[in-house]
């Protein structure tokens, strides 16, 4: 097995640039993506396209996946030119934003063939993908993380361990998720309140950046808040729902109840009810003005 | 008038560090606090102690106030042996965490007198104020604010303004504290659900403040909350619940809507009436816990 | 002591046809309003005016009070020219929805004079009032509610008694004007996912309400919400926001977390933030409506 | 084809007294169903039992199904000794408590068939069907309801349309119990804080159901809730939360927020969480008296 030959599945806004930094450590890079036209900066650095998943990976080899949602992971795996059988014996290292049951049926189904699997998605934007800057969350058998370190060194700067279960890792990034735009909301309430008592909205949020909140999240998602600066979108509010929805999916089998996400949920489906899934995600604002009385048409 | 001789009212967790400030910086400082036996580390540093509200202030001076709540504030300052009418027309900076409004009736009256009011609330812990680290926000008319510069300079690591309607910054306060317990319910509802998946809390917690949000407010009320350690209370959940009580008070006078103020309140309520009053106010946690079945008897 | 001779203090949509209910029932009525203009029909049938709540009332006699909110009912009794002191050892029968501390103030107030108060808040709109077909609930000292029982029994169709602590009818009327309006909400998210499935509102309303829901609430409101008939108002959108401001303050006094409460408090704030204070409290069903982006613009 | 030989799937607590209805109408009933022993009953009132749903309906005759979720209803219908393809021409008459595109897969594979489909879900417990009182909603293609008019004839006291698309009256189903929970949350709300304030729960309960809220919900269900009479269980608490999960499915699915089916689900999940499956559904009350301090242990 030469793992410095490896696939990668999945050319969006992340992938790219996480497949790039392959390229530049090394790896020989075959690449894939369900819709075309997305590879020629890839290719102009070296990497070969494939027609299909299956001719993407090599037998026993390494496939990195980087898809939209549970539903493009599963058919580059499994569906009618997966690459999941051909892949056989080698690790997929599936670094999608997904549910954990996707990462414990495809983690089975590779173990099936004899094969490897680690979860491992990641937080950063774009930009951080582009300078190796991404955290990363893993999760899987001991064996899969070991041959997946050098690829995870070469896309983050560091790999934080969540155990030997499939999905925990995605877990990890869904309560991230969570989490962020958790604090969106929580901005949007409180900029909201400063706006009706007759307070700039910059200089608040600029405010809590720079003394309670000095952290990127608050500062930039602040930023974007105060000035209701919603597009072009950074990361979709359609995306965003599919992420929360995952969050309450797993709430739900895990039986733990989670207020603050039913109260994001409803701010993303009144947000889609309206016609903003091409908005940035925190344009879950919005509402939160409208039902303040505060004229916001844009 | 002599801008080097101040009184302060209310020695507290935060008022004796604070005093303590301004001794430091060469003020004389004459203390009250309304129930005895907090004023003996001040006195050893050269504090006067005065018998009354009324005693400790100077006719035209200074006086800084720093009260667990309005009540006590308004009483302090308006009550039989209140400080007001003896200021007179001498500069009261007010920076307890209160209601807009209180702000707006104590500069209306010290304006009667012909004197000046700042509101000036302070974000930071007892050990902040101790290192003069706090961060401030202030609103007041300008004349105000310029003469109470140096006090703040002498107590904070940073001054800023919200112009000058007396309640402004009571706003801005009372948005931080909400936007810190949000963070805190956010937190709770991501550690259950990685718990209920099986993950250690103190790793996740880790994770996050190391990564996603690497802020003091989430490295340490993570650590907290991952342990579960809300005793002896850093903030007192009673305490919390009044600044939430205020958010509340504010949204409704604003017509701002706030449901994730909501849900922190009647995480709060659900505290205090399962006997919490005394724990760190992160031991909302302990309901989420329950929530999900987890058993937290402590 | 006359009986036969009562005060009747407020006289707004349901406080004329209930004084009404008294002068059918033999007695003599003294009337008082707070705004002129409103006695016409009760002059005409036999009441005297009175100049003042003081002078309405007879010393040791009995006052009804049906005012719109707790301050209002407090300047009627304890203002400047309250009936209060006047009445004396007489009885106040409160018919208003107000705080049940509004109701312990009276009560002690009216003690301190060695008089009676009972509290006797109703259900039923100003027809039921007409017909004397109102619900009353009441409390208070024994002695007071057997002297409040002949005025109850002109008024109503019904009186039921829950005890001798003042306010606590009081919970009652706030508790079902708060289930009430649950009521409403629950419909009005029914008919949003019915309507947005393409079914026809009122079709749908009208087939819980012989159905599953066979009682007036849910008919009648069924019938408004289902055709957004929100003007004229029944009952206006701000009294029913005073009310449900009653309940959280009750909830938080007694520890009680009520969320369901909280998301009808959101709605109705929302309304008001929309300018919608004169619309009928079922009005709070335009937020379910934008929310679900259906274009409402009355 | 003769309409008086029908299949009858499902003997739950509701299909039993169904099918019991028809026989007594006169139909010929072949029952199945997928765990044995149910239909002692119904044999010896002279049905016939089939070895599997396939040998239970007849080629172009009627299927009545009554399952408890989608995924028995899709497994007797679909599965591999599933009724559909032999039913071909036939009417299936299709009475569970399911989501909306269950139904409408159910009608389109019935249809390629050539055949027809109703939903015709039902409302009222087991003693209401046993007394063919159940109120029943209908959707599907107008040949379909014309077949089955005479078999929801004798098993409910009222048929009530919702149109030609499939799924139609299964979300008016789901809207029925979302506004039956809703009510009860808000009677537990209300409960909860009458005994806070020291009230007798049982008087408040029969005072809101004789005189605002005069219907058998408000009645039985607020009897239940006064006495914490959470066992045996009337409708199991795990069957409702199947219902809540299909109506936030569905409001996702229509872009309808839903904050108070919201509040619901997190009520019924806290109980899931607790071990309280096998409880009545109003138990979701214990979470509030355990969030208000109420010991409750049962």
């Amino acid at each position: 097995m030469n793992d410095k030959t490896v696939a990668f599945l999945g050319l969006g806004s992340m992938g790219v640039p996480m497949a790039r930094q392959l390229i530049e450590a090394g790896y020989a890079v075959t690449v894939f993506n369900r819709s075309p036209g997305r590879d020629a900066e890839l290719l102009a650095a070296g990497a070969i396209r494939a027609a299909s998943p299956q001719q993407a990976v090599t037998p026993g080899g390494i496939a990195v996946s980087m898809l939209s949602n549970d539903a493009a992971l599963l058919d580059v795996a499994l569906g009618e030119h997966g690459f999941l059988p051909r892949l056989g014996v080698g690790l997929h290292l599936s670094m999608s934003t997904v549910a954990p049951e996707t990462s414990r049926q495809l983690a089975a189904a590779q173990a099936a063939h004899g094969g490897l699997f680690v979860a491992a998605p990641v937080f950063g934007r774009p930009d951080a993908a582009a300078a190796a800057k991404l955290w990363i969350a893993q999760s899987g058998a001991a064996a899969a993380k070991l041959r997946a370190a050098p690829l995870l060194a070469a896309m983050g700067q560091g790999v934080h361990d969540f155990g030997v279960e499939p999905g925990a890792a995605n877990i990890i990034k869904l309560s991230g998720n969570f989490m962020i735009l958790a604090a969106v909301e929580a901005m949007s309430e409180a900029l909201l309140l400063a706006e009706k008592q007759g307070l700039d909205r910059e200089t608040v949020a600029d405010f809590f950046g720079k003394t309670v909140f000095p952290c990127p999240i608050y500062q930039n998602y602040g930023r974007l808040l105060a000035r209701r600066q919603y597009r072009p979108a950074g990361f979709k509010l359609a995306l965003g729902m599919k992420d929360i929805r995952l969050v309450r999916a797993v709430a739900e089998e895990l039986q733990a109840p989670m207020p603050v996400a039913d109260v994001l949920h409803g701010k993303l489906l009144s947000a889609l009810a309206r016609g903003r899934s091409e908005f940035d995600w925190t344009a879950i604002e919005l509402d939160a003005a409208e039902q303040g009385g505060v004229d916001v048409r844009q």
